[in-house]
């Protein structure tokens, strides 16, 4: 049962120097930092460049099962409804409250989701995020900002998105609302 | 120093039937609920058009009046930077962290936000939300969905928004996080 | 993924009437609610009338068995130390911040903790809960008041009692904190 | 409006240095960090202290005011009940859930609470505080362990102690929940 977060172990331990050795000295934290947030955008990033080599060099199926890891791993559809507004998506099929509509966004090739061509296959090498704010709230937090993505013909595709992430119990990151929109001056 | 929630107090009046008087028996909760979520929505809507109605009957001074107390009230710009991308703002001032800048997005006028026609100023009669999903996270909730918006010819307007709520100090429930976009599938 | 909380799910399924199927209409709730509170008060109680009882029909290791679950179930050890200040530790084992050490006080028979007798083996066959105060700031909540215990006796005692419950990411209801201490009044 | 907490404004501001000088770069922060909780907790000891010297250089008037500015700041009376549970009181006012109640604990003199004798004006000089381990949850932290405090002849009386904090909207840090209670050890 080792403590999730040691914060500022040394400092602790010299505070408490005279404690009985049965102590169990240690902090927990269920608090999100600014830095685990930026992190968890940073990696974010660099999964979608991933999905996009991955695709290049294995073929779909591969693209697909990264692209279902990253699903599981950095969003929260563990949890209960994501609150997944994607970039190009439209009705009925707008919201992805579900790992299914998710990784069919991501990847297509989803019978289900006839629209859907595969966002994370267009063959991206790099993302940039520029928050112009972030909140943290307690273990959830929320930003909002631009993303540039650039491809590997040096094109790039700028969004805004907000995000919201969870730090879960475990410790892990996840991202459980994610609304991303063509900016409105390239949409007039 | 009343507490700001009295939940089922008569049911716990029951339960502690035999303790002292003395006793402040009471709950605080600091946590929201869905349906004040969804009262939160529904009241943005109505101030929408309250905004609109403002405008046609009293002009353009006492509608601006009207949405600067809306927004002191509704959105949470005294916490903090609010993470606000209205539909119809493009860069270099998408998004909308300070009051004055919603502001000016709500009733137009404001030389330093040149492009802002005045979101609020266009005949609002009525706003239906349909969420897709709805997370509540403790004292703040987020969700997802469309807003279908008609005016005073019947026209309506849809659009996808994000919003995120947190329930104050003082019992207020505030928009902190509030992103909209035109949907995809008109803009293509 | 079934969502975890279906809030009101007819009055919000009469509310998107014209929602395509294709979405999700849910809610997720993280957030605790009184109810939540006060029921996993009452299990507590039970759980240390069960203990009691499987120690005298079953034995030591039954009842120790019993207890372990009880731990893993309704203590958030699992989620890293648990403030646990018991009602009759003292230096230097007073805090038990780990399983091992809330698992011999409430059964003893545990050399590393010498002078723990077992707190729940002592025919225990009610419990009853005072709330002063409830506190729900989230996906925490915390209370205090007083919890009386009869035994087979009939014989009472009281102590003061604080917790502190979180809900988890599974929905489960988890002790992280508990402070007991016997009435001042019994101790001049 | 200026945002309540900067955090590495300068690691974010040089992240974004391309960004347009209208983007309000900032980070909103309600979650609370363990220094802010292990500074709040010395802040306790210090008013503790503060109290004492009060009373004996201004006598019991000012002692009562202080104490009174006290518990406006670093309790959250404000907010709701507190779960204040202190070392001395007895059934039936063993609770002090409102102000009034504990101003009478500190510093006595209320014919409305007869026993108490005013914790605070027993010749303070120092509080050292030992924590056994510290929790923080997000807008709220917790924590448990021991207090010692020292008089002006040099006796010291420790007492096992658990809080709650909570971060305010405002950005202060308030106790919510405290229980104290003089060790199992000295009572038996």
């Amino acid at each position: 049962m080792p403590p999730r977060s040691l914060i500022a172990a040394g400092a602790l331990l010299a505070a408490v120097a005279t404690a009985p050795a049965a102590w169990a000295n240690a902090t927990y934290s269920g608090a999100l930092t600014e830095a685990e947030v930026l992190a968890a955008q940073k990696a974010w990033g660099e999964a979608l460049v991933a999905i996009a080599r991955e695709h290049e060099t294995g073929g779909h199926a591969k693209a697909k099962a990264l692209a279902s890891t990253v699903l599981d791993k950095a969003y929260g559809y563990n949890l209960g409804p994501v609150l997944f507004k994607p970039t190009l998506t439209s009705a009925p099929q707008t919201f992805r409250t579900t790992k299914d509509g998710a990784l069919a966004y991501f990847v297509g090739g989803d019978p289900q989701y006839p629209n859907d061509k595969g966002f994370a296959l267009q063959g991206w090498r790099s993302v940039e995020i520029k928050n112009a704010a972030v909140q943290i709230h307690g273990d959830t937090a929320s930003t909002t900002g631009n993303v540039i993505m650039t491809d590997k013909n040096g094109k790039t595709t700028i969004v805004d998105k907000s995000w919201t992430f969870k730090k879960t119990d475990d410790g892990a990151i996840r991202i459980v609302a994610h609304h991303s929109s063509l900016p409105y001056a390239t949409t007039k």
